[in-house]
């Protein structure tokens, strides 16, 4: 078993040696990465060296291609200090978020900021090689259209919706996509990206970490995102970090029991939450709705749509007023706060976060959530509890993915 | 909200101006404290000073008090090296455990080791200052036992039964005692000893950190401990740190649902896991089998015993061989199996401890609980996943108090 903290060694192969620093320049970096633009003092005050070596370390790292100096700060009484960022034009990163049939690109520069983006639609269900070259086709195109090289491209974040084994940076027994298994990723992008460093994490990490990066996550120390589409999962942050637990598969909440009872759920269990509360179980009592005679309108959007409805479809009838609708969206949210509540007693996040296809359902589904979290969650873990839908919108993937990778990209070597 | 990283400005009154010292210094008593010994190469390679300064820091914490030379580490080749560790003469520590009726104090010398051992039979349901005014007794004693004068008790570190505001050190709405609402025991504390640093926190992250500090938790970064007795608790230690949670209440897990048609427990849901599966559960459920017939043997111990049955006396029967105690036990396993195999997906510890009145309860529970968690979580999470009994004795709380203050003790001013 490795260490989460072991993947700069375990997923990255060779690492860009225009990157390598020690400890302490790794430490100014991370601040810089953080604050954007600190001063000279700051570096003295954050490092302990000398003014003399820190004006020297400072031309290395500039001379390095590191850090620039940029404008001036406000001054205190004195000389205006000159400020320090990271060269954004170091090079470049790239953000995969992998849906199950939707993929999204991103380039951003070193600073995290985005300046191509693409989207596309590919069905992951097929062997790992055949997806990853249009991947790699589009992450040429869109560096191309932005004037980068191939070998610019210092670091790729991949976010992918199944189970990781964060320290080898592979996919582990992923229902959605059993071909990946144990597929090495990183392996792949080597020879077309040499310079990149490459980090493997489940989809709903990456949707965490984005939400930290650019979204209401940010500077909150214990929240849990909760991805609700086709399956529930959870990405968890705990003292401002992802916690991946011992084996990197924290977070899967979509099977936790909801009623032992329950329908069987494709992971041999009966009632796990997905089964009961996703997506598709939404779709099947809608379809039941519709038949049982409950709701006419149900009925008849599924004969306009041929048979089937969609979630999408049930959310359109309970604005239209439908109660079975209701009932059914009502019942998922129930079900998710239920099992959301006893992980805030055992948790205690100050934030929850929801996020995914689901989240367009709108107030009835978050209201339903929080009221079975407030009455089933201790006081004292409630009283201060936000529980919102997210507001990043679909970028947040490839911004957590390039989060990711940002984090990992400066560390001191080992 | 207090974040538990500011406990040491929030729950800590007048810091012993001996201990003030700034981060580097703090990093070097920091290694030491989890080393025990090291020497000056390595105090030169963490801290990136040159020889000169190494020196003349060292000299300054040796007058300090703060370091002491000791014997001579295994030569490498070239002059054996002086190694250096903490001045366990500093001073000394307190742990104290608060139990509903019991009370464990322990003295150790800054380097954890346990001198001085006192347990006694007190009721924790009555006024704070009264409570307190005995365990002051009882640590003057034990001080004047070791020859440690009241000002040379640095730090105490108290386990209470409650949920703990750990930013403010006070309990909020304790069940159990709920005349200490808020009170501050470490203003309490504060005249008699005045040199001591005072944190509180609950009785089972106590032990949790126990279990790390000294016994099989050492080195393990994510396990949940279980403590199971009166009541179900939890301590979550996440990337090696206790989870508290953004309001001190991470672990709570003994009010998660079990079951929605349960008994109402004492929190006013229904269907709480304490109030299903802890001791008093156990006991009526035993006194039921007895009085219905089911079981002769429960009967005949609850004629004995004047009409009631413990835990312990369930424990015995089953023992015998009593079917009605081992389905009861049996039972109670499940449900606490079934509430951590929710908690396995969400956390992915690579270990569960199980500690608590019920652990003399053998096999049998222990069996049960394994085999709900394997039937339920999934199988990436319990791959390298072992649930054990804590084999830490009665000392684990107050070896976990102690951990608790010495943690918080050398830490850099702010």
């Amino acid at each position: 078993m490795v260490h989460p903290d072991q993947v700069v060694a375990q997923q990255a192969r060779p690492r860009p040696t225009l990157l390598s620093m020690n400890g302490v320049e790794a430490k100014v970096i991370e601040a810089l990465r953080k604050q954007g633009e600190i001063s000279r003092t700051d570096i003295t005050n954050l490092t302990g060296w000398s003014k003399a070596k820190t004006s020297q370390k400072i031309r290395e790292l500039v001379n390095k291609g590191l850090l620039v100096e940029v404008g001036e700060g406000a001054s205190q009484g004195g000389r205006r200090p000159r400020l320090l960022r990271i060269n954004d034009r170091l090079g470049y990163l790239v953000g995969l978020d992998i849906g199950a049939t939707s993929l999204d690109i991103a380039l951003a520069d070193v600073g995290g900021k985005i300046c191509q983006r693409r989207s596309a639609l590919v069905d992951v269900r097929q062997a790992p090689e055949e997806y990853l070259k249009d991947c790699r086709a589009l992450i040429l195109e869109m560096a191309s259209a932005q004037g980068c090289l191939p070998d610019q491209i210092l670091g790729i974040g991949i976010g992918v919706p199944g189970p990781v084994d964060f320290g080898r940076g592979v996919l582990v027994a992923p229902p959605l996509m059993p071909d990946w298994e144990n597929y090495h990723i990183g392996d792949f992008f080597q020879p077309a990206f040499p310079s990149a460093f490459v980090v493997v994490d489940n989809d709903v990490n990456i949707m965490a970490l984005g939400e930290q990066r650019a979204g209401d996550g940010a500077g909150i120390d214990h929240f849990i995102f909760v991805k609700i589409g086709t399956g529930i999962g959870s990405g968890i942050v705990s003292n401002g970090k992802i916690h991946r637990g011992s084996y990197g598969s924290a977070g899967d909440i979509g099977h936790i029991c909801v009623d032992k009872q329950g329908p069987i759920c494709r992971c041999g269990n009966t009632g796990c939450l997905e089964a009961m509360a996703a997506g598709p179980a939404i779709s099947e009592k809608a379809m039941l709705a519709a038949k049982n005679g409950s709701s006419p309108l149900l009925r008849q959007m599924m004969e306009v749509n041929g048979g089937v409805l969609r979630p999408e479809d049930v959310n359109a009838a309970c604005r239209e007023g439908d109660q079975a609708a209701l009932d059914i969206i009502r019942a998922s949210g129930e079900m998710i706060g239920d099992v959301l509540a006893g992980l805030v007693n055992f948790f205690n996040p100050s934030h929850i976060f929801i996020g995914g296809g689901i989240t367009n359902f709108g107030n009835h589904l978050l209201v339903a959530i929080r009221r079975a979290v407030l009455r089933r969650s201790l006081p004292l873990a409630t009283t201060h509890l936000a529980i919102n839908f997210s507001r990043m919108g679909p970028d947040i993937g490839v911004t957590g993915a390039i989060a990711l990778v940002n984090e990992y990209l400066f560390q001191p070597e080992a």
